[in-house]
């Protein structure tokens, strides 16, 4: 019935409808808004198998298509997999509700009592692509935070995300929340995203989840605020002052933990004076990772001489000339730019320049050159002596991270719930009028 | 020579040299940027002479060109408006620096230390209209804040704007803040604005200062983020349960107070029930004031009854009937839309589709109605018993307000100096990688 609803409705009525939904969801208690959690997580477990049945279909349909098979991981769901969906609901309910909370108290001189209370944002646009948990994980994120959300996900999960979307709907309106409280578009064509970014004023935020593209359309053509998630173009920079087995490590963990993560390291920056010590013992490090460097000129000597002197370990070191394309490449893939620099000052350019805000880190005992890389370098998150791959909502002690903000208004770095929140100003009086 | 250079640059490498400039300005101390606060109040008031001599240019032309009696006032400046202007920069002086606030302090699991410090933006363009003391109050702003701006004045006080920011640049840079810190356009058409909206990634938030068209376009063109400003669509609701006395003060003050501000009412919402006893009290005294009222129905009905009992005593009543574009109206004139309502959920619905989610009154002895209407209005600012006049960064207790925000993200409402920070994630380690 919803299936069939939705798919004559435009994504304006579907919209408007999770508007009006926003308007009582937004007056719920939190205690309320767990229960429907709580039975949002009991429905993905009791359907499971419906759930898996319908995602077959996608996967099939996919594996038609000739869809890669690191998509395909990510779109494959199994009983465990919705397991895991229902318990990310579950944890959410334990953490302390977002709402209602005063933020400021204030008896003006009037005598007004003033508050400043967190309120829900409305609606909330999730955009994402063939990853059918994030449907699960958005609508949860929403109903804890009192918002109503418009669920637009990749067209390969789209059996996967309508099945999802349906069930946490039921769940939810059945204890009590506003019916289109959780709406999912079934048309997973392009236009739709952009029906979507042109609903100002109906829709209150829309958030871009996956690849550079995707976020780059939002960014330059929505009329709703977006904020900005996810890529990264993240530099170590190894300062003259560092201990080079420290800086070593650092730029391992940060390269190599995980390829395809928007903390992982990029660029390797190198202060020229240490460069003949320590880029020979990195450059072997990394190419018994496997990793692709693409070297300065000066690195290129070091890499060319680094071959020849371990040419008898059996190590095979890739490396080739970078361009300077390669300065503002996000690889996502074992591979490395490597670049030597004068001195810190060029390394705060050069980062500041190609960087994309996300996260940076610089390897010093020098405390001086910390500070200054710290207050020069413009990034979400700024490291010193430690691997860029901590920036991620858990490590920093939120709970339940909704993305990486790269921009600077509303939510930077990591962000949790009360990204989707606003205030509003309450002002209780006894008849003041102004002078 | 700044004037010159800025005729032959280019809206992007004006943007481009502000950039520049705000890394540095970012790193400067508060005191630093104090010293050039006053410097340029000092700038301002020495040089007085020549900025009003160049505003009586602009004040000639645009009389030449017929502009309205209200715009020329907002226009002209005379010494004590420059006076003025040089107090309201030595005021920023005095408010805490916004800068270097550590905001969250955490020791991770793994010993890195976290701190969430507050940074500046970057840089700010402000649009606005041919208000010349904006100039003055945006870089201000701006330098307190550590942002390098960018200004886009109206053309008809083009001269006025070139000449106060040319003589506030000199200070600021004089007393050590970096060149290009405060940069004003001289092109005044409307494409320069619209280049500005281009510049993602190069300014940092446009704050559009002015009229509903400029916002609009604002909001619905740029790729930059944009803090949505001003206008204000406000009602005061009396429910059933008002202290009428009360509601009549209220609602005069509301409307009446000041008509050309986003703060004031423009339309009065009734409950049915109360409508024959409350409504011709109020429709005089708003005919005494010289308010035109659009009236439904049933107010239609009051009106007249009333006219004809105060008949004798030579007040006239103005009065038509409202059509359905009235509630949608903002007058900003001594007009007032008038609607009588079947209770609190009409009134919450009215509002939250016709209001501009400014500031929003109800009138009521009742707290259960009082508090519906708090939590059930989607407004910056929601008032029991009190006029919608105090919404202002004064009257909240706040300094320097920049202006009021009528969207959720970033800043709602009344917003000051902190809306033009961000911050960033500065985590201390000693080699940490992650597992």
């Amino acid at each position: 019935m919803t299936e069939r609803m939705e798919s004559t409705e435009s994504v304006r009525a579907i919209a408007l409808a999770a508007k009006a939904a926003s308007r009582e969801l937004g007056t719920t208690t939190g205690e309320k808004r767990n229960q429907a959690l709580a039975a949002m997580a009991q429905a993905l477990r009791a359907r499971a198998p419906e759930i898996v049945a319908e995602n077959s279909l996608d996967m099939e349909a996919a594996r038609r298509a000739g869809t890669a098979e690191s998509l395909l991981d990510r779109l494959m769901l199994d009983e465990s997999r919705v397991e895991a969906m229902a318990a990310a609901l579950e944890d959410l309910m334990v953490l302390p509700d977002p709402l209602g909370t005063v933020q400021v108290h204030r008896e003006l001189y009037n005598g007004i009592e003033l508050d400043r209370v967190s309120v829900p944002l409305g609606v909330v646009a999730m955009v994402y692509e063939a990853r059918p948990n994030v449907t699960a994980d958005a609508a949860g994120i929403c109903i804890k935070t009192g918002n109503a959300c418009v669920l637009r996900g990749g067209s390969l999960a789209a059996r996967s995300n309508a099945v999802i979307a349906r069930l946490l709907h039921e769940a939810a309106v059945g204890v009590g929340m506003p019916r289109n409280c959780i709406r999912a578009l079934e048309t997973t064509d392009r236009s739709a995203t952009d029906e979507l970014m042109a609903l100002h004023g109906i829709v209150d935020v829309l958030i871009p989840r996956g690849g550079a593209g995707l976020i780059r359309h939002c960014v330059e053509h929505s009329k709703v605020p977006v904020i900005e998630t996810g890529t990264g173009n993240c530099h170590v920079y190894v300062h003259a002052s560092a201990d080079e087995d420290m800086a070593c490590a650092i730029v391992l963990n940060a390269k190599c933990r995980r390829y395809g993560v928007c903390n992982a390291a990029e660029t390797l920056l190198v202060d020229r004076s240490i460069a003949r010590s320590f880029l020979p013992g990195m450059l072997s490090a990394l190419a018994h990772e496997g990793v692709l460097m693409h070297c300065d000129e000066e690195a290129y000597d070091c890499a060319i001489w680094t071959r020849d002197e371990s040419g008898r370990t059996g190590i095979e070191l890739n490396f080739v000339r970078a361009t300077d394309e390669d300065w503002a490449t996000e690889y996502l893939a074992p591979e490395i730019a490597v670049k030597c620099v004068d001195g810190i000052d060029e390394a705060i350019e050069h980062i500041n320049r190609y960087g994309t805000k996300h996260s940076e880190a610089i390897v010093a005992s020098d405390d001086g050159a910390a500070g200054r890389f710290v207050a020069g370098v413009d990034a979400a998150a700024v490291y010193v002596n430690a691997s860029t791959a901590f920036t991620d909502g858990g490590e920093f002690g939120m709970g339940a991270e909704i993305g990486i903000s790269t921009q600077k208004l509303h939510a930077r770095g990591p962000f949790a719930l009360e990204a989707l929140t606003s205030y509003k100003y309450v002002l209780r009086g006894s008849g003041q009028v102004r002078m």
